[in-house]
């Protein structure tokens, strides 16, 4: 037979078992961070109709989709969780209560050069709170809490979240007369991705007069602490009604911020988030582990007013954030901050050293029905070969069942760590095992 | 803005969050029985090169697929997870510990015109166990075990494991000296699909004899207990080899079952039961729920002895499984057998009554770190809607606190089911609620 060769697509992660479950683990603590704030799971599907997925967008976004043409349907998989989320609350609008706060964990689909840290099939963990006509600005800081206590318990450390307000930036340039404020905010958003001579090209290109770029140039580049950074934006004595706006929320959300107990080692204002999407249009969050700020941020989101103006008249404005996990996940194992403890998938091993099978089968079930993991290793190989075989899978006890355990109805246990062993009771094991590795 | 139609596509199945809560405990559980068996878990691509994917394919599954031309790429949706096993096995055999024993849980999509109980996005949950060179028999009596756990732990009631061995069919039709086996396995697994009188015109156009029609229609309709039925083989006195083996393996594996107590009400060996897959060539099996057998198999699977040969010369013979997650949720749902009790994703809503969140996000923060599952209700709203939200989401506690509570450093709690209320200190909060419901 032809041999074709197995391969995994460039862009796409495939990982072995052990790395599988330090990758399910981190997960866990994702969903179960999301699920203590009471946010409801959603499952929406991979494939949606093109025009449904790409009503509002436009771009790289359209170059970088995956595009399937079948029978007369054009069909996209997902490029990111938040669309099929303004689809979900669109269409059933009637069935959910508001706000509505619901996170997703799935993969979404990117064609984008593979490189490091940039996959073309990803998971996103997306978390956001949909309100009905409005929605409190205790929710955009609310978001910011969560994703302190997404980071404290992945253990994470060093990481910051950087936060700004779009309607700054805004009242800025309408302050300036300048009416494509879009187009300079996603230049802002990649400024960190290239150089500061490329920037400043790409800034002139968008017909900024040298005077304007400068000012906008020493806004994104105020520094100080959060409280000195706001003072300083109301010492610009800035009357725009937009960027008056801008400055409130942001005091505000940074004043909630303070009393959910936010430090302000992980928490910085930072003019020159801007976020590359079109839909934001007040806060707007980063977050970057600081000891290699380079790999852009891990998680990022804001709000926006109005989600699902492509599908609905309704007013749904909303606040939300997405974690981008395979990134993370790299980058937790590149910097070793994964747990190193092994995770124990079986705990006993019975090895058969003998064809009776009748008792062999009957201690298996029992400690199964004791809900001990235990697997049966019934394939012909060397005593040396069937221990690696437990040692590799982190396996911590062996039972061995000969004739003589078998006419004498007992088992003897090795731990494999201590190498003891113990002939005894199929019955007393649980005992043996809940006292740990110091009995055997 | 011109707006698009929010629209899910057909054959795609989208919940509403108390529906995805109860999907996600029965997955919860199907998780549970598989690692509690010591399968690891293993999360391959959707999408994988077509040469890959289609290597061993054929027929129905390529009009089915769904397939993405980009760039140069000729990429292809999974159809299933055991074609990406199969690589997998391949692509990582130096990294693998064998018998390597894996699960997954993942969407798969087939592009069949959808219809009651077919879906073109749907969740499979594979079980599988991959040897090399060799792997014994108890293995498919272990997966017809973990089966039988399974639906005992999901609580479907009237559930049957019909087991067969497809070398019985293979050594018959060799001795009527047929040689399209493969075919008439094909047409017998879709027997109980169609019609009588489509089924024999089917069988005739295979050329068949009439004669040698009737004997295998005598075969796949013997009828009886387990032991009469394998009696009654025996009895047929066939010498043919592959018939002789199939014969031996489905008593031993019978026999196992019986160790492993499988009760002959949970399961039926019975002739007729093929598989359509051409790579199973032993045992076999699929599972019913008696109350609803037009449904079709809701888990099914069986022994390979080469799964992976379009890949890898090496020889990797496995057993295993597939359940349809999805068909089998909405079998569960329409039969009323979802769990009814309501899942508490929010234990406690505060409700504001005054605009000094500093208290307000200082109980929230102490209820959070108590691990306590608490919301925030910060919108303008009545109270009667906001405690329609709060029932809605089936939250059991709100916590109202307003100026006299701010006051005295006090909340008052108020249990939605009781209507109890108790105004009392946030620290002894976490009490009256491990007391449940009868305190307040």
């Amino acid at each position: 037979m032809k041999k074709v060769k197995p391969r995994t697509l460039s862009g796409f992660m495939e990982l072995l078992p052990m790395e599988q479950l330090q990758f399910n683990a981190l997960t866990n603590i994702i969903k179960e961070t999301y699920q203590q704030f009471g946010f409801l799971p959603l499952d929406t599907p991979l494939i949606e109709a093109s025009d449904v997925l790409l009503a509002k967008a436009g771009g790289e976004t359209e170059q970088q989709i995956y595009q399937i043409k079948r029978a007369n349907n054009d069909l996209t998989l997902r490029f990111d969780l938040t669309v099929p989320l303004a689809k979900y609350v669109a269409q059933y609008y009637g069935s959910l209560n508001f706000p509505f706060r619901r996170y997703q964990i799935g993969k979404v689909y990117r064609g984008e050069r593979a490189q490091k840290g940039r996959y073309r099939e990803f998971y996103q963990c997306d978390l956001d709170i949909v309100g009905e006509n409005n929605l409190s600005l205790i929710n955009d800081a609310e978001m910011i809490y969560i994703i302190n206590t997404l980071f404290e318990n992945i253990k994470l450390p060093n990481f910051i979240i950087k936060i700004n307000n779009r309607k700054l930036l805004t009242g800025f340039c309408q302050e300036l007369n300048l009416n494509n404020t879009i187009d300079i905010m996603r230049l802002i958003d990649k400024k960190n991705k290239i150089t500061t001579l490329a920037f400043k090209t790409e800034l002139t290109k968008l017909n900024i007069k040298e005077q304007d770029l400068k000012q906008i140039l020493a806004l994104i580049k105020i520094k100080g602490s959060n409280s000195s950074i706001l003072e300083q934006l109301k010492a610009l004595n800035i009357t725009n009604k937009t960027w008056q706006a801008g400055l409130t929320e942001l005091e505000t959300v940074y004043q909630y911020c303070n009393q959910f107990g936010l430090k302000n080692e992980n928490l910085q204002i930072d003019l020159s988030i801007a976020r590359g999407l079109d839909y934001y249009t007040g806060t707007v969050y980063e977050t970057f582990y600081k000891d290699n700020i380079n790999l852009g941020s891990l998680c990022s989101g804001g709000r926006y007013d109005n989600l699902a103006e492509c599908y609905t008249n309704r007013k749904l404005p909303g606040v939300g954030f997405s974690l981008g996990l395979t990134r993370l996940f790299k980058v937790l194992q590149e910097a070793n901050l994964l747990p190193t403890e092994p995770v124990i998938t079986t705990t006993i091993l019975i090895i058969p050293l003998t064809n009776n099978y009748d008792y062999i089968i009957s201690c298996y079930k029992q400690l199964q029905e004791a809900k001990i993991k235990t697997q049966i290793f019934s394939e012909e190989r060397s005593l040396k070969s069937i221990i690696n075989y437990a040692l590799n899978l982190n396996i911590p006890y062996v039972i061995f069942i000969g004739e003589e355990e078998v006419n004498n109805n007992l088992i003897t246990i090795k731990n494999l760590k201590t190498h003891n062993q113990k002939t005894i009771k199929i019955t007393d094991i649980n005992k043996e095992i809940k006292n740990g590795n110091t009995n055997i």
